[in-house]
C-alpha cells in the first residue's frame, strides 16, 4: 500500500507538473529533478513560510543574506569539508563501475557499514570476498571520495573552487561584516535560502536524495557564556526526542519533553538549539505534518558531521521511504569561526563590554616566532594565528597533558615554542568567539513530504488536502456552462484574483464534476462556480475541497474571502 | 560627480549591508558578491515584483519552473554554448598572466576589438607588437576560452557537466513536459528565477559584472505562423529604440514608437518580442527608473548571441558605468528546440489541430540510410534525426542552391543521400516547432540600478528614495524617549507589524533626528514616532521619508495604513 501511494504521487507529479527528472529528453541525470509549474509554486509558498517563521517572526535578531554557490578552495580547507566531506568508494577492476563502498557492503553482507573506516571496509571486502554485483569482477581502489563538486575560477588552473554543499560557510565568512552592519549585537541569526550541491555517488531515491537542491538555513550566533533566554512560549508544543543514549540501546521509544526542560536536563545542549527545534516543528506543522508524526532523532557521534557537538534530525514518516529527515539541527559551537580565524588570519571574535571596566588576571599565550618560523617556513604565519586565536585554557591543558608537543589547529607544535603567561590587565569587556546552532531544511524534500501527507484517496475521488497556504493554486473559477453572460462573469472574477496576486485557475472545459476533480487532484482548496443564479443575484457558489461543502457568497467578495481563508488556515 | 556618487553608494552598501565582496576575509574573489541583510531583502522584493509582472499578471499563459544549475555536457553541445560561449584569451609567455585578448587590444591600441575573430586579433597583436602590460613579456597562446564553469557528476571522469550560464536550457529541455502538463496550449511562457554562472576572465566592474548571479528569465513559446495578438493596452507607454541600422551609422538618437507600430514596421521582428519589452519597461519603472531614462538598443549581428535572430538590450544610465543593460530581449526562433531535437532524437514539435481535417500535398524528406550510415558511422542516427526534423523547405532550398551537398544541423550531407518527395495526405492538423522570445534580467544588477536611482544628497541629509515596494524595510518605529509607557507602546506597534509580515525596524538609541537619518539612509519610506501625546490620545506621528511631512494617525491603524501605501505606491 505505502509503496503504491508513493508511485501514485510520482505519477501525479509527472502528469500534472509537480516535479520530474531533469533533462528527461537526454535520459535524465540521477539526483537532478525539476520542479514543474505546480511544484515551483508550492516551493515558493513553502519558502515564504520558512522566511516567515525563521526570519520575519524573528526579525529583531535574524537577518537574511545571499552568498554564492561558487566557493574558493581555502574556505572548504578551513571548514574541514575538503578533508571530511567524503564517502568511501570502491571500483570494479574489471568493468570500471564505481560503488559507494559502505552501501555495497551493507547490500551484499547485510551488516551495518555506515561510519566504518576505510581500513575496516577494506578488511570486510577482502575477508568476505565481496565482488562487483554487476560483473563479478574484483573490487579495488577503495578510497574516500570527496562529495564537493569541483570547478575552476577564471582561466588559471590553480584557482580551484567548489560548489557549496551547505549555505553555512557563506554566513561564517561574512559573519563579521553582517554583525557589524547589524550594530554588533548578539544573539544574531544569519539566514539564507539558496542552491547547494552534493556530488552523491549514485543517488537512487528520487526527490529524497538530490545532487542539487535548495537549502533553507539559519546560522544562529550567540554568546556561549550568556546565551540569553529564548521566548519558548511563542511556539507551543513539546519535543519528541529519541536520544543517542537510547538509540545505542536499540530503543525507538522517544521521550516527550518540554523544550526548556530538555535544556535543563542536558538532553539538548543549549537553549537556542532547543528553541529552533521548536520553531522547526511549528513550521513543519504548517505543511500538514502534525506534531505527533514528528520525532527528533539525536545523531550518534559517528553519525555527526565533523563540525557538530550535538545534532538532532527532525524525522517525518512518509510512504515508501519511511522516516526521512526534514530538518537538521546542529550545535556547531565555535568550530567554523575558529577555523576561519586560523586560515584567514582575521579576528572574528566579538567584544562584549562590561558594565564597568575590571582589573583582571588574564592568561596569554606567547609564541616563539623564531622556532615556528624555522619549523613551519611558509606556513609559519598560519600556525602563529592558530595559536594566538586558540583557547588559552585548552592550550594550557594540552601543555599539561603532553610534555613535548601541542596540537593546535591541526599543527604539532613543540612545547618549547609556547609559553603561557599571566598578566594583570584593566579590561573593559570580554572578547570571545560566538557559538552557533544551525537549523537547516531542504525545500524540495518538503514539497514531497507535503504531497505525501496531503494525498487522499476516497471511493469517488483523489485529492490533495494541502494546507491552503502552500497549495499551488488558491482558487479555481468555473462558469457552470460555456455561455454568456456566465463566461464573462467568471472571467471577471478570475481577473480580480489575478489583480490581487492570487494564483488561480480558470477552467471551462468538461463537466463541472470533471473540473472539480481536476482541481481536487492538485489540491486547489477553493472553487467558485458561476451559474444562472449568479446572473440574477450576483452570488456565486464556493465549494470547499476537503468537505465538498458548498455555499454562496457575493461575487465581488470572492477575493476578500479567499484572502481571509489564507490568513486563517 | 558621477564617480563620486557610485563610490558613496558602494560605501553605504558596505557600511549598512546592501552588498559586499564575497569571502572578504580571504581577500575576496573578483566577480563574486554577497547580498547583505538590506540587499537580500531588496532583491527579495524585486524578485517578487518580477514574478508579479512576468508570471502572476500573465498566469493564463506563463508558468514558473525550477531546474538545476548543474547541466550535463550534451545539453550545451546541443545549445551551441560549448562551441560559441567563449571569449578570446591570450597568455603572457613570461609572467603567465592571462588577458581577455579583445579587451587588451582595445586598452592598448584604442581601437574597437569586440567581435573580432581570433585571426584578426592575432594579426593585430603581432603587427602592432602588443605586449603584456604587467611585465612587457611576449603574448602567446591566443585562443577561445569557454566561459562555462566545468565540473563532473559522480565519480566518473567522463561525466562532464557545466553550470548553466542562463536558465533557458532548463526550459527548453523540459518544454515538452511542461507543455503537456499545461494542457498543450500556445502561447506558453516558461519562467524561471535562479542562479547562473559565467566564468568571466577578469571581471572588474563590481556588482555589474558577476561570475554568479540570479537570472529572471521567461522563454515564451508561440506558433510562428499564428503568434496571436498580445494585449499591449495592459501596459502603457511607447518604446524608445536605437536600431541596429541607426547604430551602424554611429547615430545615438533613438526612435520613439508604439510597440504595435514597431512590429508592423518590422523594427521589432515579432509581436511577443515587442510585448515583453513593454512589460520589461513597466517592471523597471517600478524600481524607480522612468521611461525617459530607458532605451532599447538593438544589437548588431556580430554582437548577438549565436541563438538570436534579433536582440534588444534595455539600457539604463547609472553613475560611473554609464548605460548598462538591465534586460536582454532575444528572438531565439526555433533554434534551441531544433537543436535539442537533433541531439536528443526526441520529437519536440507541437501539434495544432485544424478545425476540419484537410487533404493536402506535403513535402517529405527521404533519407538514404545506407549512405548516411557508411559516411557518419556512430553519428548516423544523429544525422538522420537532424534531417528528419529539419525544415523541408530549407532543405529543398539548399538542394537547389548547391549541387553536391547540403548542410543540416552542422553536418555536410551528400545530396544523393537526400530526396524530397511530394505525397497527398489527409491531415488533421499542423506539426511545428514553436518559436521563442526571451526577456531576461539579472536581479543583483537591478539592486544596484535601483540604489543608484534612489540615492539623494540634500544639504542636510542623504536618503534613498526607493519605491516603498522594494525598500528593504517598510517602516521604522521609534519611541520619542526611552521611557515608559512610550517604549511599551512603540514595541506593541513593532510587534503588530511583525505579525503582519512587514519588515520593520525598532530603534530607541540616539536623538530622534539621528534615528530619522539612519532610517533615511537605507530608504525606510515611513517612520512612526510614539510620543507623550500618544499616551493620551492613542495617536502616533507618521513621518514620510521623501518630503519629511509629518501627520498623526491612530496607533492601531498603523499596520493598515502601511499596507495601503505599499499597494498604492
Amino acid at each position: 500500500m505505502s509503496v503504491d501511494k508513493y508511485e501514485k504521487i510520482v505519477d501525479l507529479a509527472l502528469r500534472r507538473g509537480f516535479f520530474w527528472p531533469s533533462y528527461e529528453i537526454y535520459g535524465g541525470v540521477s539526483g537532478l529533478y525539476d520542479l514543474g509549474p505546480l511544484g515551483a509554486l508550492m516551493k515558493e509558498y513553502i519558502r515564504n513560510l520558512w522566511i516567515e517563521y525563521f526570519v520575519l517572526k524573528h526579525q529583531d535578531m535574524v537577518v537574511m543574506i545571499e552568498t554564492p554557490m561558487i566557493t574558493p578552495e581555502i574556505v572548504f580547507k578551513a571548514s574541514g569539508h575538503l578533508e571530511s566531506f567524503t564517502d568511501p568508494i570502491v571500483t570494479c577492476s574489471k568493468c570500471g563501475r564505481v560503488y559507494r563502498a559502505d552501501h555495497l557492503v551493507e547490500d551484499v553482507l547485510k551488516v551495518k557499514a555506515e561510519g566504518l573506516s576505510l581500513d575496516e571496509l577494506k578488511e570486510l571486502i577482502e575477508s568476505k570476498n565481496v565482488r562487483c554485483p554487476a560483473c563479478g569482477g574484483e573490487l579495488s581502489d577503495l578510497r574516500a571520495f570527496n562529495l564537493l563538486f569541483q570547478t575552476n575560477i577564471g582561466p588559471y588552473k590553480q584557482n580551484v573552487a567548489y560548489l557549496r554543499p551547505e549555505a553555512a560557510q557563506g554566513m561564517f565568512t561574512s559573519f563579521k561584516r553582517t554583525y557589524t552592519c547589524m550594530r554588533a549585537s548578539l544573539p544574531l541569526g544569519i539566514a539564507q535560502t539558496g542552491r547547494v550541491a552534493r556530488n552523491e555517488i549514485s543517488p537512487r531515491q528520487g526527490m529524497i536524495r538530490l545532487r542539487e537542491f535548495t537549502i533553507m538555513e539559519v546560522e544562529f550566533f550567540f554568546d556561549p557564556e550568556e546565551p540569553g533566554e529564548p521566548n519558548y512560549s511563542r511556539f507551543k508544543g513539546k519535543l519528541k526526542i529519541l536520544t543517542a543514549e537510547c538509540r545505542r540501546k536499540d530503543c525507538r521509544e522517544p521521550i516527550v519533553v518540554d523544550p526548556e526542560e530538555a535544556v535543563k536536563e542536558r538532553i539538548v545542549l543549549n537553549p537556542w538549539l532547543a528553541y529552533w527545534m521548536l520553531v522547526a516543528q511549528a513550521f513543519v506543522k504548517e505543511l500538514g505534518v502534525n506534531e505527533d508524526e514528528v520525532v527528533f532523532e539525536e545523531k550518534l557521534p559517528e553519525e555527526r558531521a565533523h563540525y557538530s557537538k550535538q545534532t538532532f534530525d527532525q524525522l517525518v514518516k512518509i510512504s515508501r521511504w519511511g522516516w526521512v529527515e526534514v530538518s537538521g539541527h546542529a550545535y556547531r559551537t565555535d568550530y567554523d569561526l575558529s577555523r576561519h580565524m586560523t586560515y584567514s588570519g582575521q579576528d572574528l571574535t566579538v567584544f562584549k563590554e562590561f558594565p564597568e571596566p575590571k582589573e583582571v588576571t588574564v592568561k596569554k599565550v606567547v609564541v616563539d616566532k623564531a622556532i615556528i618560523g624555522k619549523l613551519f617556513k611558509e606556513k609559519a604565519s598560519e600556525v602563529i594565528n592558530a595559536v594566538i586565536y586558540a583557547d588559552v585554557l585548552k592550550i594550557e591543558e594540552a601543555l599539561k597533558n603532553k610534555s613535548n608537543e601541542v596540537v593546535v589547529g591541526g599543527y604539532s607544535i613543540p612545547s618549547e615554542a609556547i609559553k603561557i603567561v599571566e598578566v594583570r590587565e584593566r579590561v573593559s569587556g570580554r572578547k570571545f568567539i560566538p557559538h552557533v546552532v544551525e537549523p537547516s531544511f531542504g525545500a524540495e524534500r518538503l514539497v514531497l513530504v507535503a504531497l505525501d501527507k496531503a494525498y487522499v484517496e476516497e471511493a469517488d475521488r483523489t485529492y490533495l488536502k494541502l494546507p491552503p497556504k502552500i497549495a499551488p493554486y488558491k482558487l479555481a473559477v468555473f462558469p457552470l456552462v460555456t455561455r454568456e453572460p456566465l463566461v464573462s462573469l467568471a472571467r471577471k472574477i478570475y481577473r480580480d484574483c489575478v489583480e490581487a496576486k492570487l494564483t488561480v485557475i480558470y477552467d471551462e472545459s468538461g463537466s463541472i464534476g470533471r473540473r472539480y476533480a481536476r482541481a481536487d487532484e492538485i489540491g486547489v482548496p477553493f472553487a467558485v462556480t458561476v451559474d444562472y443564479q449568479s446572473v440574477e443575484d450576483s452570488t456565486v457558489t464556493i465549494r470547499l475541497r476537503d468537505t465538498k461543502e458548498q455555499f454562496r457568497i457575493k461575487a465581488d467578495e470572492v477575493v476578500g474571502w479567499v484572502r481571509k481563508q489564507l490568513e486563517r488556515l
